[in-house]
This record gives C-alpha cells, sequence and structure tokens, in this order.
C-alpha cells in the first residue's frame, strides 16, 4: 500500500466540524474561523534526514526546505502564508550548530515572506533528525484555488522547468507565492495544485480531484537542465551539450516523474490562454510559463508526441512504493 | 545542552510579524487574526516511537496521546480547540491495520472535544514511527491564560495527582480542557501552564516567566497512587498497603519529577483559593484540586516538610539531558 492508498484509506473517517470548507485532499485545509472575507489555510509537512536531505546538506538549506515545502502548498491555494510551528526530533548528540544554522535557514524565508515563527518544540529522534513544520495562512473568501475545478477544454499550464530537482533545485527552490497570488487577481484559474511528487503523479491527482482526463503534448514538457544533466550523469555521459537531442526522451521521462519540483500546475479557459502567456511575461520575465497540454472527457491521461497519442502508464514519487 | 537550553538560544531570533500576541515561551502561541473578540491559539508536538510510545502500545491509545497532548496545551491556555493536522513518518514495512487503529484512536478523542481532523502528511521514517500533531484552538481575548503572570502571595494548585505516569496515564490522560475554561471564566487566574516534564521542572518555567519564586508544602503534593506503585516495584516490595509510609519520600519525589502528569498548573490570588477549593468540589466532585504551595518574591523554589524549608533540587525530564 503506498501513501495515496493510504490517505484515501483513512480519510473518510476523519471527525470534522461545520468550520472546516476544505478537509484533506487539496494542498492546505480551508477553515472558516468567522472573519467577514477571508479563510484560514493550514498545512503540515515533515522532512526526514536520509529522506529529504542528509547530514551533509548545508543546514540552512535543510531547514529553507522544510518551510519552502508548506509555502508551495500555501501558494497553490492563492494564499498569504501567516504563521509557523516547528518540531524538531534530534539524537541526543545533537551539534547544536547544525541546529542554529537550520533554524537560520528558516528564519531568513520566513522573513522574506513575512511569516513568523510562533513555536518550537524539540524531541528526541535517535537515529535521524526530522523537522515537522505546521503553517498558517489565508485566502480571500472568493478567490483561492483547489485542485478540483478543472474543466474539459481548460488548457494546462506549468511555472518554471521541471525534473532533476534532486540535484539541487529540491533545497533551493522558490515558492511560487506571488505568482499563484497574481493568478489569480488576474485570472479565472479553474484547478491549480504544486508540484511535489512529479508531474505525472499529481496531474493525476488534480484530474480525479476534478473528474476529467488530459492529453499532454510531449514537446511542450518544460524539461529542466538538471534532468538532462542528470540523465547524461546516468549515462556517463561527457556533458557535451549535442549529447542533449539523444538523452531527450529520458530526461521526458524525468521531467514527467522526478519529485520536488514545486512548481505550479494549473488550468484555466482555453480563451484565457494567450493573454495569459502575455500578461505573464509582462509580470514575470525571468520565470517560464509552458502550456503543456488540455483537460479532456473522461478519466484517461495521455500524452502527444511524434508517434501520436498513447496513454500516460509513468507515475510519480510515492513513499512506501 | 538540553532542550530548554537550546530552545533558549534560538528564541531571540525567530521572526515575527505584528499579528503575534505570544509567540514561544508558552504552552501555545496566540495570533491575531482579526477577529473581534477572539486571538488564535497555535501548538504543534510530535511523540516518537520508543520515546513515547512502543511498538507494543495499542496503537489506539497512540494515536489519543498524539492528539491529548497538544489539547492539554490548548488547556493550558484556558483555549476552546477546533482543528488538528497529523503527520506521520512511517517504515517502509508500515502495518496499515496499526494506522488504521492509531487514527480510530486520533478521531475518537478528536469527536468528544469537537475537533476537526483537517488534514495530514505521510512520510517515510525508516526506524522509528513518528507523529506530529498541529493543533488550532481560540481564546477569548481577554480571558486567556500564560505561564506569566504569577504574583507573590499567590496560591498554587494542581489538579489530579502526581507521578507514576509511565505506568498508563501517559497514555490515557485526559486533557483538562472543562476544568480550565470553567476556571477563567469563574476565577482570576494569573498564571496557568499543563504539567509535561514534572512539577518541579515545570513549576520553574512558570516562576521564570512571572520572575517571581515559590514554596511547595510537601505534605500538599498529591502523590499518585501509580508513583507509589512504580517505587514499590522498584524497591522488589510486595505491594502492600503498610508499605505506603516508608516509600513516601521516593514517591514524592517520583510526583515531583515524572513527566507526562498532563495535569493543570496554577496560582491565583490566595484569597481566592478557599472560594475556589469550595466551587471546584461542586463542579467537578471526581477530580482532586490540590493547593500545594505559594508563589514567593525573590527566585528560589524551596519545599517545606517536617524537618524545615529547603531548596528543592530536583528537576524535571528534559530530553538530550
Amino acid at each position: 500500500m503506498n501513501e495515496f492508498e493510504l490517505i484515501e484509506r483513512l480519510t473518510p473517517g476523519l471527525p470534522t466540524n461545520p468550520s472546516v470548507i476544505v478537509g484533506s485532499g487539496h494542498d492546505c485545509a480551508v477553515v472558516d474561523v468567522g472573519l467577514a472575507d477571508r479563510f484560514l489555510l493550514l498545512k503540515t509537512d515533515a522532512i526526514v534526514e536520509g529522506v529529504h536531505f542528509t547530514r551533509e546538506t548545508e543546514p540552512e538549506r535543510v531547514g529553507r526546505k522544510a518551510l519552502a515545502r508548506c509555502l508551495s502548498d500555501v501558494a497553490a491555494m492563492a494564499g498569504l502564508p501567516a504563521h509557523a510551528l516547528i518540531t524538531i526530533g534530534l539524537p541526543r548528540d545533537f551539534d547544536v550548530t547544525f541546529i542554529e544554522r537550520l533554524y537560520a535557514g528558516i528564519g531568513k524565508l520566513a522573513v522574506q515572506h513575512g511569516v513568523a515563527i510562533v513555536g518550537g518544540e524539540t524531541t528526541t529522534s535517535p537515529e535521524r533528525i526530522f523537522i515537522s513544520v505546521a503553517l498558517t495562512g489565508s485566502v480571500s473568501k472568493n478567490r483561492y484555488t483547489l485542485r478540483s475545478g478543472a474543466k474539459p477544454g481548460d488548457a494546462i499550464f506549468v511555472t518554471g522547468h521541471l525534473g532533476g530537482s534532486i540535484l539541487g533545485k529540491h533545497l533551493d527552490f522558490e515558492p511560487r507565492l506571488a505568482e499563484a497570488r497574481w493568478l489569480m487577481e488576474h485570472f479565472a484559474i479553474h484547478a491549480m495544485m504544486d508540484l511535489s511528487d512529479g508531474l505525472a503523479g499529481d496531474l493525476r491527482h488534480l484530474l480525479k480531484a476534478g473528474k476529467v482526463g488530459a492529453e499532454l503534448l510531449a514537446i511542450a514538457i518544460p524539461v529542466s537542465r538538471a534532468a538532462k544533466q542528470k540523465v547524461r550523469s546516468a549515462l556517463g555521459g561527457d556533458g557535451a551539450i549535442d549529447a542533449e537531442l539523444d538523452l531527450s526522451r529520458p530526461a521526458l521521462l524525468a521531467a514527467l516523474t522526478d519529485g520536488e519540483d514545486f512548481e505550479l500546475l494549473f488550468t484555466l479557459a482555453s480563451r484565457d490562454a494567450v493573454p495569459l502567456l502575455d500578461a505573464w511575461k509582462k509580470q514575470f520575465p525571468k520565470l517560464k510559463l509552458s502550456c503543456i497540454g488540455k483537460i479532456t472527457a473522461g478519466n484517461a491521461l495521455t500524452i502527444r508526441d511524434q508517434q501520436g497519442v498513447r496513454p500516460l502508464t509513468v507515475h510519480g514519487y510515492t513513499h512506501f512504493a
């Protein structure tokens, strides 16, 4: 049983109350605490030594990553982050300097996004450091995004470049908070999520939530330089640029299945696609935005390349797989 | 460096923002999200296999404990809990039934207190299961309690019986939510916290926060039956009741230093002490309430017994000690 099957099995029995607008199944929970115009967002996430970072990783980057993952989930709802709490499990012989540097990394990113660190808890974790972050945020009651809501005919977009995150981006990615809020303010976004487990896997969640299918366009997937680099290393290549063409297919696979891209995946009506691309270029000239396919009726996920259209069979990253 | 020294070293550098009423250093953070009459409470906490429970512990009780610890912190602020998120780290070969039963334990307690479980996250933790809970709650803006605020002359109270929690109460304790709100509604509570690391250690935190000292009365400390039982077992006794007198001192030590009592510790003006005891007996006839000493000027923590007054040198539980 993988993590998604587990969550699906556990979710129906969870207690709720009238303040819950959206419970589990989206990037954040959405709750009504009684404010006139805003809902509260709630998110928790953890990273574990040896799984999400190693003891050799610079501690500032470990701390940064722990918070950035949650920030990316708030971005996925077009939210504004507010407060974070940090729970950290440490071996008994922990290195104080490591922890101070880790907190410095958390703190620096928190300041950038106006987030207050309002509490912490330490506990014993003999073999591995883990860091669990809880984050609050808020969204306008009539302007937030969910994973559900994609409609047949919608254009599918993704920010940035995908794949090869393990070479560094998994630590240093920028949560797309400003971009998501701008999108929501200027366009009718139908569905949005952040990419944490790889496009092929995450898109399936978005399709399932919206009860729709999708057709991706292989040539439009923004394959990252790191994805190509990763493939080149794996094949023992010498890194020459002219090798890129030959490697296009394995690199595409990496872009589809590698986890921890932390880019935004969203859909909107196809008539808005060109206006969006024009406005985006002016607003965020340094960040690529790609239309990678379209939402279809039914529930199939397919990919179109030079050979035609075929089912996309690959999946993203799962724990316990 | 123990956990308290670590937290003290990290806390001053943490980023804040204008919505933060109380950051770290109390049982929950208190933040202003813009409601007219209430503040939001935020708390996070984790339990780790082999530290807070074993793989032999009934999973329902493990789940219950994970949530109950956070509920106890909301109780310490006289708050009302609202939403919980669960992050769980699991070995790759995890037992689905264990996890389902664990969630059943969380869910049952959540229902009892009107708490919605609004999200979850699973991740890999190869050697040990850990469960991190994030909890929100709320308090009236003019009726909540902090650790600070104790005044010289205050009477010091504690609910329930202390010590020996390891024999079972650490799993099955009742978070004192209703009791704390009742206290705050009917009496001018000066300072309150929950007992998680043992009276001797936790009281020091309350004294430090209030810049005061305290004198405890040894005979008034409500030593639990479990504390006596624990001592009896440790001494290889036969459990005869008449052994209790001889064991009074080691059992008192357990009551002062054992962790995970999860009772309320609070102070109020000494003139309110008798009215409180009278009203409490009517309201909560089954739960003992004990006046265990008084707050003093200065910063000394002393204990009075038949031999006189002497400094209390024992401490509570600390991780990494």
